[in-house]
């Protein structure tokens, strides 16, 4: 059994529908039944996850700008 | 001293305080002071919560389909 | 379904197995499948929490010292 | 390198990034490297946040009516 | 970016590190960058990890004499 | 109230207790009562914690032999 909980932005749910397929079939072949993986997607807002000190929204904000 | 994360679907408030009442009465039972124990419940949207590589929200409509 | 994580201090598995058992009845009670419910107990050092800025096994000495 | 999380109250952007700031200097100065220290803020709603088996948003709302 | 944490049983190092690099592929397949993608294996005793109200170690042992 | 979790590499208990003072002095900083400020540091073993797809312990080793 294996419970995969992914932080990540925002995706459709075409994406997210292929992304869950794709993780759930890595833990498949190392020796996590099909039935007994799940999945949870944790997508949350580049306001508050941050690297560096920075939010992810103010980095790319400072990227389009030109001032990283 | 407890701190309990439920990963669920959706409740509606009532259910939540009955749920989270019942949750701390456990872990009382158990030796952790009422006071010392936290509840948190992290209510998960079926699109974004996967079994067996599908999301709960697809299941269920393959279930009503009669073709899970 | 649900996934109910625990943070608790250490307990013995007799201990553990009885609160596994009921937290996993309240989660029945209240609409998850049994067998679609999971917990996970996450027993933490009290030299790794901490509350008030202080570990609990510090707040613990102190206390002992009636210092707290 | 570190990865934060915070459970907290809803704060404005202006405070969370103050917050986040902080906390990154924090994990700077006990040898995590700025770019690798990460910090995700969860707020939580306080109906679905208990201590003592009570959601807060109740706890607050006897101590307004001082019945807590 | 994204962060993967997976709760599975124990496994050996060569068999971390492969499920490892092919998390991180299904990832980088849907636009995280490669360096910005973090993987933390959390290996969780059978002891206190439960389904169904009971401990997998035990649910192991009663399948092994029949009794599940 | 806020509850901090710190994943970072292992640290002796004099840091820990540092580290732990100085993350609840931020959160109080920002309106987290300090009895109400919780801090749980989860030290990760190099081997279970990857970034790019590879373990921390194996980009060490290579950064050592100097073939990052």
């Amino acid at each position: 059994m294996a419970i995969i909980r992914v932080e990540l932005g925002a995706r459709d749910q075409a994406t997210r529908e292929a992304l869950i397929a794709d993780l759930t079939d890595v833990m498949v072949k190392y020796g996590s039944p099909r039935e007994s993986t799940q999945v949870i997607l944790y997508e949350v807002s580049m306001d508050l996850w941050a690297k560096g000190g920075v939010p992810y929204s103010r980095r790319a904000a400072r990227a389009a700008e030109g001032t990283a």
